[in-house]
């Protein structure tokens, strides 16, 4: 079975026309006039593949070509974006899971399990909080935070509470996504099998320093919250390359006070972000940092600490299988971004397909994918689903 | 001839009442409304003081003692502040001057010179650009920039040039002022004798980076702008040190795009100032950073560049033997704030007195000095002008 890669194309780019706007990027946040347009158009693409549509309670859309048995294998991803974003990010999970589908129907293939596309509202988390349509649908609970949006979105608790769907009907959760960093695109590989996705730490840093005059001061008299600042975040990139080659870290936000030319910073403060599949590199370096800073005046506070999620095993076994068996080269990898995957995967076994972003660019205008990988990626999701569908477990009738 | 040091606390206290609040300090802008109160507060210490008063055509507010001489010994300062100002910075130099003038009149000395007393309107800049007053006492030219401002404090290029003063008539300026910086309060040293003030260089620094994904692009792969700004800032900071003692070298103002918890920088600007009376030192660190960091997509962009002043050296030696012959300590240093001096040195010998201010805080509510340093540093002032109003050219009359 070979799938439609101008169909698919033209799919995608014609979704990427709705709230495109020239030299800005795609904007199409969720629940948004542009976030409706683009859930119309796909769902008369759902239903030119011949699969009845609902949309949830939250605005989770869904597709299903019934099958044989009840347990669902599910494909996902999602059609919202940011704020001048690219056409490839969410929509391709969802677009290439519809072109899987409406191959397998033209090709009268015999699906023992039900299989749904979703196409997860507000993966992004600019309006309500990240991941909050599959949050929703595993019946993962609800941040205050995202509660406290509930209104500008038109949602309610008992919108929340009916999108829950029973866990046992999923069979498994496969999701194919841009890698959004640039270590396919690097090494040429066309398939990164997702082993797992890393864990986030977050700690806001707070630095004293002592406000005076930047021209009456001397140097030897001086405590510049700036100055120690930079010595912090310039360790701090030495320490996460020397701790582990699949740490990152980052510091994406600074402020000073006063923030005035003449004026010596009496403050910092900014937000380091660490990411990696093992927790405790990131602990390491935190550690390190208040050992070799502890003369500094500094507050450090944990704002965010989410573990990693692994992947199912077998389901990474059998992307790997498929890719050979289409002759694309794979590398095992993690990913770096958040996905709906990590809260499907906390109620069933679930995989992730990355295909290579141009330059690892994502959330941007500048966001791309080539044609080819486009495609091989779809195959891979193809040939992915077909194998699960034939792994039934006689005895309940799940995959694997 | 002793200054009464009560009466001069009562005058500075009460003239620090007009713009306080509660936690926030003395906040007197130019032409605001608790400016116009402080000059009426002033002017009728002219008065008490023996003076005759004027305020001119952009609002400099002079309070005169005849002599025999036409010459004027000239004794100034501001008394504006910045926003959330202290008591001391500008006011002392004010103050004392009328104090200086009350004990010559109440000792019936007999002056040879005008004596003159100039309150400079808008030396903090924050209403139409720094110095303004005294750039139009001296018939400095006047920046478009501060142009810009003149239809919202009520003024015109007319009074501008109306308030021109022939140079011919000023024989000196001096001005006692704090230090607004902590050297003398660190060495306890009750005088500082101004050598010059320092030239400013400033320039706006661009660095670009690569903006992208905070958890899906590995180490390996990222052009970092903040880090890449960090290590600058660090070794901009070790330079200055390492250059020369007197040389400062502050980043008060850092913005980084998009600035966003999850995103690697992909660009930061900031403001690098340094300070010094050698301009070459300043050369000097600039052209290092640039060897050092040619790697770096870095633009420098120079937008102020201003020389040091001079001050008398004549002045100087009557201000050191003044404070000898009052008994205190004084050193010799150069100012690292600008001040109404450097107009008044363009056309008459000048000089500068300091006192220590409390861990060098100005700018602040919790600027503070020493009432037995204001004590001294107003006798020094009066030993001065004492000393100046002797030393008569025989031929034109002019001081010195």
């Amino acid at each position: 079975m070979e799938i439609n890669i101008d169909r698919l194309k033209n799919s995608l780019e014609r979704l990427g026309q709705i709230g495109f706007e020239e030299s800005v990027g795609v904007t199409r946040l969720a629940y948004s006039k542009e976030y409706g347009q683009s859930v119309a158009f796909v769902e008369a693409l759902f239903q030119e593949a011949g699969m009845t549509t609902h949309i949830d309670p939250v605005g989770n859309l869904i597709g299903r070509l019934a099958g044989a048995s009840g347990k669902t294998i599910m494909i996902g991803s999602h059609i919202d974006t940011v704020p001048g974003g690219g056409i490839f990010d969410g929509c391709l999970g969802v677009m290439g899971g519809i072109e899987c589908v409406r191959t397998l129907v033209e090709n009268h293939y015999p699906n023992n399990h039900s299989i749904e596309v979703v196409a997860f509202i507000e993966e992004e988390g600019n309006v309500v909080g990240g991941t909050f349509g599959s949050k929703c649908l595993v019946g993962d609970p609800i941040d205050d935070s995202f509660a406290s949006h509930f209104a500008s979105a038109g949602l309610s608790f008992e919108a929340v509470r009916q999108a829950r769907r029973d866990a046992s009907s999923i069979g498994c959760y496969l999701e194919l996504h841009i890698e959004q960093g640039g270590i396919l695109d690097h090494e040429k590989i066309a398939i990164g099998v997702v082993e797992g996705i890393v864990g986030i730490h977050r700690y806001k840093i707070k630095i004293e320093g002592s406000e005076n005059h930047a021209g009456t001061t001397p140097m030897y008299l001086r405590d510049d919250a700036l100055v120690k600042a930079s010595h912090i975040i310039g360790r701090l990139d030495t320490l996460v390359r020397e701790t582990d080659r699949d740490l990152v870290g980052t510091v994406g936000v600074i402020s000073i006070k006063p923030c005035a030319v003449n004026v010596i910073p009496g403050q910092a403060e900014f937000v380091i972000e660490m990411r990696d599949k093992n927790v405790a590199n990131m602990d390491q370096v935190i550690s390190r940092l208040q050992a070799e800073f502890s003369d500094y005046k500094m507050q450090m506070e944990c704002i965010l600490r989410e573990g990693a999620t692994a992947m199912d095993k077998n389901i990474q076994d059998t992307i790997r299988q498929s890719s050979q068996k289409r002759g694309h080269a794979y590398k095992n990898m993690y990913s770096g971004a958040g996905h709906d995957a990590i809260n499907l995967a906390k109620v069933t076994p679930t995989g992730m397909i990355f295909i290579p972003s141009i330059k690892g660019v994502s959330h941007s205008i500048r966001e791309k994918s080539d044609w080819t990988d486009v495609k091989n990626g779809t195959e891979v999701l193809l040939e992915t689903i077909v194998a699960l569908d034939r792994t039934i477990n006689d005895k309940d009738g799940t995959v694997l």
